[in-house]
């Protein structure tokens, strides 16, 4: 079989105590999408009055249901962003271990996550646009951190994989000129809504394939907006991971407590390999054991004796 | 997007009233697999004493599940498979309009089935080796039928997918030489099961997309094998398939009566864009419609009113 070229691409995030490696013949990166309060009208009204109750909630379920990593925005319309973004990375780095992505679209914000953040973080994100890339690159250099690059520039989205590879390959060129290394670019081919547009499963599966064989850089996506407005929909969104593992994607933005697609990335990492003899699979959906032990056990609990 | 050069590689299958086309840009072609005593006692048993309402049935269920054509295999020991067989496919052809795929080792056994049989068949299968080639070919020729060509010869199979595809290529050419078209040779990458050899989806994924790119053909398989003995397997099965199809597989020889499976291909369809619009999957999956008028049929049916 033809070994791939890149299997050594890994980038490493941290937190102060957690790393996690996101590389092409590892186990996928599931990165929990809950602490983001857009669309989430009653989280975006607690979090601006100060209270983070509910993002320490989601912090703590997704890490029980599997996150490896979490994505945490605070992206509020009319509120200081960079105060919540840091308090909510400071809350969350208290209750749970796993290495954050520091999510938003503002400068400030980012710098603000950044000043805070234990450990090295992925920031997210960067586009190709020039003047975006003038500022948000250096301070990925200086903080040591890694970086998601979105696959778009001034020009919009393009539906033309190959015009957004050429956007990526400029991204990961311009952060070399900063001394960011393309192992510490996480590219994002951007995922459409398969319902409005058909197409978009086939332009990230090329994609992804051609950032994987030629420019040997690791991928992530916001995979719940391709099944956006269709029936089943966690259904759509876990076949789409799957097929995306296929085509060599190594983490994404995902829900990992919807089964549905948990259970799709774990069959995935099956199929492709990068579950050793499924033993995560296997410890995962295995029947409980109903052995002598347990029962005696069981029994012993049942009687009230420790 | 880069156009595939083979996007025209279409297999027709027909029974007497019914065309199902195997194609690399339409939907997946799922082929009903329990017809098949391999494995069930009790259809063995019922079968060799001619009792075939459980082949009926299962004729029936998969159809009703979704089934685009069923395979049929009569392999029980020491019974006259021949007749079997051919009292199969004749029972079979009477309870439902599908195409059938022949399934048989024994070439006595594919005769008598192709004698009976209305249509055009797809007959599974062929493999690679000489003696194999010269019995079978000129039957499909004969019949103008299809068939399932196995990656395997004298040397058994190999786990190099390179290997596979020359055997598959070897094939494809001396199928030429009794005038059938490489459109109707389907190939059969041969899965193996993912928990015995860690590398089995791998090795099919990339068997399936250099038969697609390069020699431009048609695949089945015998999806099931893939998850034999592991805990929740048909989740793996339909993983499996998802991604098979990512690589470009267009049919294959599973259940269609496990949910988790026939989701995943559905899914697949709609991502790989051979689900225009994704109507059929909305209308597998939408919500039962509870809008008016809806309400006052059902109203009116508890009435007693027709």
């Amino acid at each position: 079989m033809r070994k791939n070229p890149n299997t050594m691409t890994e980038t490493v995030i941290s937190s102060a105590t957690k790393e996690v490696v996101i590389g092409l013949n590892r186990p996928f990166v599931m990165i929990g999408e809950r602490i983001n309060p857009t669309g989430r009208k009653l989280l975006a009204e607690e979090m601006k009055n100060g209270d983070f109750s509910r993002v320490e909630a989601d912090a703590i379920a997704q890490v029980e249901a599997g996150a490896h990593m979490l994505d945490v925005n605070a992206g509020i319309p009319l509120a200081d962003e960079p105060a919540l973004l840091s308090q909510a990375i400071k809350l969350v780095q208290s209750v749970t271990d796993v290495p954050l992505s520091i999510d938003s679209s503002i400068i400030e914000a980012l710098e603000a996550g950044i000043a805070v953040y234990e450990g090295k973080p992925l920031i997210n994100s960067v586009t190709g646009e020039d003047e975006v890339l003038e500022r948000v690159l250096p301070l990925v250099a200086k903080a040591g951190a890694a970086v998601v690059a979105i696959s778009n520039d001034e020009t919009g989205i393009s539906e033309d994989p190959d015009v957004r590879f050429d956007v990526a390959r400029k991204i990961v060129h311009a952060a070399a000129d900063f001394g960011i290394p393309a192992s510490d670019v996480v590219v994002d081919p951007l995922v459409m809504p398969i319902g409005a547009m058909g197409t978009a499963g086939q332009q990230v599966f090329a994609l992804v394939r051609r950032l994987r064989d030629e420019l040997q850089v690791n991928t992530t996506c916001g995979a719940s907006n391709v099944s956006f407005g269709l029936p089943n929909r966690h259904a759509i969104t876990g076949t789409f991971l799957s097929m995306a593992i296929g085509a060599g994607m190594s983490s994404a933005i995902m829900n990992p407590m919807h089964p549905e697609v948990k259970t799709a990335v774990m069959a995935a990492d099956v199929l492709a390999g990068h579950d050793r003899d499924c033993a995560a699979w296997i410890r995962e959906y295995r029947a409980p054991a109903i052995d002598g032990e347990a029962r005696g056990r069981r029994r012993t609990n049942r009687r009230g004796i420790a």
